[in-house]
């Protein structure tokens, strides 16, 4: 049942009105928590945006608009070395975490809480929708809730009563992602084509939106670039230096 | 449902003899899969290792060697944008993947699979266990399975059948992670000591392997140090530049 439900995982992007009330998101929350931490770090926050004010400006700085101020509960989910500071600080000590390694666990702690919630709310029979362009506008999205150095959003993530049903988006097949033993790039050529061929007829026989591009198209047209490239100086202020 | 399987995790270190066979390692990735993935990029690879005398230098590099070798099954979890190159070479273009951006994307992706995949063998009765230590050795983990520039192991994932079973964890207070509409670290201070009892609790009354203390102390000694300070040039050989 569980696997089923992941396999029926579409995006939603169009919400009907119904918010989410507190007893709700307290739910999920708690439920999302028991994933795996790190050292037990816990290294993330989660701001529920629900002052239509705020969302309406986050929608603005996310290029969300629409789907921001639609949505039943918009969370920014966030890493977070603050509280830790706040921990250490109780035992009169001080923490370090602008190493590479500090942010590879707060953006992992992040994401495996980020994906519990997003079951949790499916399983409820939500939609949701991650939202990685709150990383457009870092540092006016951080003003705007306020988080202190330590603290950023790593994206946000939407949540509420579908209005639409989307089409399951074919995955890469299995074996172009699991390799035994020894990884192989030799098989990627014919994976990858086949692939390509699967994702063309999706996009053609889908029913709204539909389009004529291939995968490896789609990702060459957007890798090709650096995207966000303010980021870096963002990260630094916010005290994760990468050493 | 999900939620109740959620909130019964706790990672298992021991297992039973029993290997997943080829087929149910794909039923459980397939499903994984299905996590959302930023502008489609999918940028993971599962490194499933199998052979014996891998699985053996495996344990010794990540520090794990008992729960390594025992497991029903033992994955690399990584990072991947080779695969993403081949797809841009198909279309005789290139890519760029040296910004922070990148590495976000990364472990995002990774992050959501890798929790679909862990609530997937859960849903089925394995047990699973997350292995950050994979990190101690990312240069030699690396060579032992061939990893190219673009591919990174973030951490390793073992699912096989209980051997043991563990109490869950108390997490934080839902309280202490969720913040409405403004970040507010006033709260910590009451939360945090209340929390701390709890966890002092939890480990002197656990089943196995009890002692005494606190979630801040174990917090302020663990992160009052660098941790994995080499990581960083390892991930710029493999073309991660943090630009």
């Amino acid at each position: 049942m569980v696997i089923k439900l992941m396999k029926s995982h579409a995006s939603v992007r169009d919400y009907k009105e119904k918010q989410l009330a507190r007893e709700e998101v307290d739910e999920l929350i708690e439920a999302a928590q028991h994933a795996a931490s790190s050292h037990f770090v816990q290294a993330y926050s989660i701001v529920w945006v629900t002052d239509p004010e705020k969302r309406k400006k986050l929608g603005k700085l996310s290029s969300n608009p629409r789907q921001i101020e639609g949505a039943g509960a918009v969370f920014l989910m966030c890493a977070d070395y603050n509280r830790l500071k706040h921990a250490a600080a109780m035992q009169g000590q001080t923490i370090v975490f602008d190493q590479a390694e500090n942010l590879i666990v707060a953006i992992t702690d992040v994401g495996l809480v980020a994906q519990n919630l997003a079951l949790a709310a499916e399983s409820k029979g939500y939609g949701i929708c991650y939202i990685g362009g709150v990383r457009n506008n870092m540092e006016a999205i951080s003003e705007l809730v306020g988080l202190p150095e330590g603290v950023f959003p790593v994206y946000g993530l939407t949540v509420g009563v579908p209005n639409e049903a989307n089409e399951v988006k074919p995955r890469l097949p299995v074996e172009a992602i699991l390799h035994e033993n020894a990884y192989d790039e030799a098989k990627y050529k014919t994976l990858l084509a086949e692939y390509d061929q699967t994702i063309s007829d999706y996009y053609q026989k889908r029913t709204s939106n539909q389009k004529s591009i291939t995968w490896t198209q789609q990702m060459a047209d957007f890798l090709n670039k650096p995207h966000r490239t303010n980021l870096r100086e963002f990260l630094k202020k916010k005290g994760f230096l990468f050493k």
